[in-house]
């Protein structure tokens, strides 16, 4: 496939299949290994990640020193500064987490655009390189992503999937499950009307004619989501990948 | 079983089947959660790895904050600065890169060990809480081990192994295998060499009656050389591993 | 005494006598012996201190390791992100400053909960190894602060510590000096205002049946607060501390 | 001229004629340079820039090293917290982005000023050297600078303006060029609205007895903005300077 | 010109025309800017630099990430680990400084070179993604230049220059002004022994067949010594440049 | 007193008594406050400290950010880079660890000093703003001092001391004493070891007229030193005064 990362809100909106990883580590080497594996997204968690602003500019960088992946950035909270610096850093895409109305979706994507279509303020610092260069062709290329992870987000899906210059929805499966009254971030107790939730959220998203994207913990889940209608999903993560795998060459050398 | 990350150096002495997880990312996070799983250390690596002096205070701190696990440090060079500042960061032992002859392996030796034993500096900044305290406690808490992974070293192997005061030697399989001719890291086609090099090596640090270790690719291997004769192992490494994971879910996601 | 920092929430909303210290400066290895000391917690200052998140992380990492004490971090705001990003650190207590009314501390209070309870978002990075491990655990064993230093604060006192689910109030006696007219953070114009707010914090937090707090310049005051009816008092700080030793040390030197 | 870092505030506020530059590299030995030059104040950009709070806190000491030229910082946002903790790393003075109304631009003020007349938190960790001492000497010392960069803001010029105790106004061509349909960040074809917004706002703030700023590309465009009536004008920046150099000396290497 | 970073030390040998810019600040996102102007490579300075190992790695990731341009290391010594850890984070060739005879400028070759070549260790973190693969490879692609800029080298310059495996010799201009007992780095007394020496070195790689650099304080200067017969020179410095520029704009401020 | 910075060298030379303070923690602010409380020098320690380079930068510029204190570094090991490096990054002296023999000191001197009378390389990257600024120059205002901490060391004494070009001598008291057969660090048994060695040192400086220094725990120590014969004194550390200030107010907590 000849797909560069420069099309990649163009194939988000176009509801392509999409897979992604999920990075938590500050670990700029690491992250420009995975970044050349094939996936065509590398999405750095800033909410609950490891990284600092150093960090994501580091990930970024390295993403972009393999050529062949875009950069996200899960920004901290829905907030102008946060979004403003992940695509200053070079982010072609953000997912901002708990957004609950469609009020919260409208106010993040204003944050991604450029006047007038948003108030995001002009200072491409490193993403000057690489995303536009106008204002118009940066607010084009960038894809601007929102959670749906309470409870009143799943009350809202229809309304948040509407919001007017909204890129795609995306679901995060732990805060989902407490939401819907998990004991943990996995409880099974709740397996129905989880998956309920995501048939909800993958068809408003369908009629939304926006993308649809899931986290998952692992690859055969990214496929089965593939399968069930949502159009990205990202496997999670660097950091549970790295204990599995010390965990699994434990057992094997200790026969 | 009940052992402790003080009785690190005594179990290596005495022989005992240990086995070990290797770490060149700067992860303190990842790290902690390493040295929780059930290895008997973890060894950061400050030759070829990314972590600065900073990282590697980290991963000693991050070892510890679990409390099941000893800190090993592979230090740049067989230089007394590097080790004692190894030691200095609560590392329960060392391994001494290219030590190519018995003078280099008694020079790492006095680097690990203060007066009368040695010409370690007195300065155990994070150490003095955890190794020691007296001088003379600390030179018996702290394990000295020596890399055989030259051809000189390996022609060498006896007189390094008999070295006063050195606790263990360790196989880096990537730079003998090239010292050995190999045209990669892993050529298969220096096997029998290899191969006969490592029984030399186990055989020279059991008549010596030190502990023979050495660097594995993956937990089966690691099975395999302590069945061999070796007295510890290093599954290797969180980057390595990171990116045959992120590999493997790719291709699940792929179907 | 056999507690433990697991318990450090439950000690501190059964107003048990703890005490604390105060640490501004990003220093890992000096956190990490402070921690051995006997105090009962260790808080970072996210808020005016020198720390950002890899510092905090750093701190709570160290504080871990000694084992013996709970890590707190005074957050940089009453917001949401902070709030989670300190807890996924692994902080078992949040001091959250500048809350002035009911409203603000019941924010704060849902900001530390997992649903149903709260808002906190689920990617407990590092604290998924300490606390918890399910949401309503995590719950249990975190401790929600909130400040009272300002004039409005003040006036709402008993409000405040009626909110539903927090555990305790602490006062920050610099900002509450400024706030009662003082010309300086330590004004002695304004003491017997303040010496009135101090019996007004503690008796209502006695009446609500929770934790009061207050941060002590030194251990004499600190003994003088807990005898005065508070419940937890905090030892300030690190930086002021090292002024005042090398200070003294040039007096002696200089004879 | 024999002008003090400590006068900076009132030098603003008397609208005396003044020089700055820019910075947005974490690069402390480069600003200590830049800092000896002559500028009165140099900038460091803390919302588009490459600087965390630890260069924020790098670059005001380096700042300081030179004894001659005052600190400001460009604060992420109009935050309590972001605008605090800059002026605790030691600024003399902030200018806070994206200010749209006189209620910002108050609560902006606020956040500058110690009670009585604001709601600054107290904790000077590195200004305590410098500013003040006392609470009342720190508000009268340190400068608030908000920035009309926004079509609301330049609608509500004259009442930011107006706002008490507001020192100045800033303006951010970019920004404002975009803001006035731009469709680059210094459209000529919006010269004539960014000219007519550039008087508007000058007189405005000439009417309102506060300093009039603007950020500048070059060294005469600033000279050409103190004579159209600003009262100081930020020569910008380090990374784009440094750009336009190498390509300077590329293109004579190759003659 | 249709050339590749790939190619870089196999044109450093044929002794094409080649240009470069001198790094001495850690900024990576400026460093990726220069590497992109169309200099043939960025060399970052680790020997007076102000950039660490992770200054170093983030410097070569962002030259990479422009693909256009080579990156190098000037080494803090002639020393194995220092050389390696270069190599490792993917530089395409080092400047080894303050090499005085032929056994030293052999010591060096060695330490770029996998055996049999060299002594180099295997553990290519970073460049093995880009270098290589196979270590003959990697000792095929890695250029090793190093520093006449001392008495006692000029006096050896043709038996350095002789070196089996050296692919180029560079001078430094400060260093070898102050050795021919300049008074300052730029001391014009010694013009006349100063041309010498260049005339010298120039004419003892051409005759060696090897590449002849040279460091250059400007763009006009650098195409003055390409003239004269070396082969290759680097522009300096970032820091050097900024002062410059950021002085020049104050004179056109001031009017 | 009106003593300047750029006098220390001199100052010392000319054995005036000076007071130092000894830093270990990478904690600018804090070193910032310490530079300004009157001691004549700040030295930071790079050997068994935890500050690595751009920790020994800051520490520098925080250092003349106070204007009235020297900066000084006690470096890794006698290394020519680690010595250029400190004196690069504004070190007025150094102080070198582990010296044991006069070749050994006057390599020491030699990397102290430009051509013609050492090997220093030129890169003053932050002292050229304010050492020197010619070689010459910067030659006369860096001090060298070298430690005697070992056995062997203490035999050389007086050969050290007759070092041409060395400013000083330094006794390292730990590792001294485990030299003379201590068991701890300051163990009293050695003490008449001790003493008389104390007593070597300072009158072989006296007879070679340089300076004479000793590490202390604390001022009394400092001012008694003085009092012997040693004309200058460090007062060790601001991790070890830290410790024992928090654990004095933890007394005075529990009554």
């Amino acid at each position: 496939m000849t797909t560069s990362p420069a099309d990649f809100a163009a194939r988000l909106r176009a509801r392509e299949r999409i897979l992604g990883y999920w990075v938590v580590l500050d670990n700029p080497v690491g992250t420009e290994r995975l970044a050349g594996l094939g996936y065509d997204y590398v999405c750095v968690d800033a909410q609950h990640g490891l990284l600092d602003y150093k960090g994501t500019l580091g990930a970024m960088t390295a993403i972009d020193a393999r050529g062949t992946c875009a950069g996200m950035v899960r920004v901290p909270a829905n907030d102008g500064f946060w979004i403003g610096q992940a695509l200053d850093a070079g982010a072609r895409g953000v997912i901002v987490p708990l957004v609950n109305t469609a009020e919260e979706a409208a106010a993040a994507v204003r944050a991604c655009r450029y006047p007038p279509h948003g108030v995001r303020s002009y200072g491409p610092m490193r993403s000057g390189l690489r995303v536009g260069p106008t204002p118009a062709e940066a607010n084009e290329q960038v894809a601007c992503v929102v959670m749906i992870e309470t409870a009143q987000a799943l009350g809202n899906t229809a309304e948040i999937c509407a919001t007017e210059g909204l890129d795609g929805v995306y679901i995060g499966p732990s805060d989902l499950t407490i939401a819907l009254g998990g004991r943990t971030s996995t409880d099974p107790s709740v397996a129905e009307a989880f998956d309920a939730a995501l048939t909800t959220v993958a068809e408003a998203a369908k009629s939304a004619g926006i993308a649809a994207g899931i986290h998952c913990p692992d690859g055969v889940t990214a496929a089965k989501r593939l399968a069930q209608g949502f159009t990205f999903a990202t496997v999670s993560s660097d950091l549970v990948h790295l204990e599995q795998a010390a965990a699994a060459h434990l057992r094997d050398a200790r026969g």
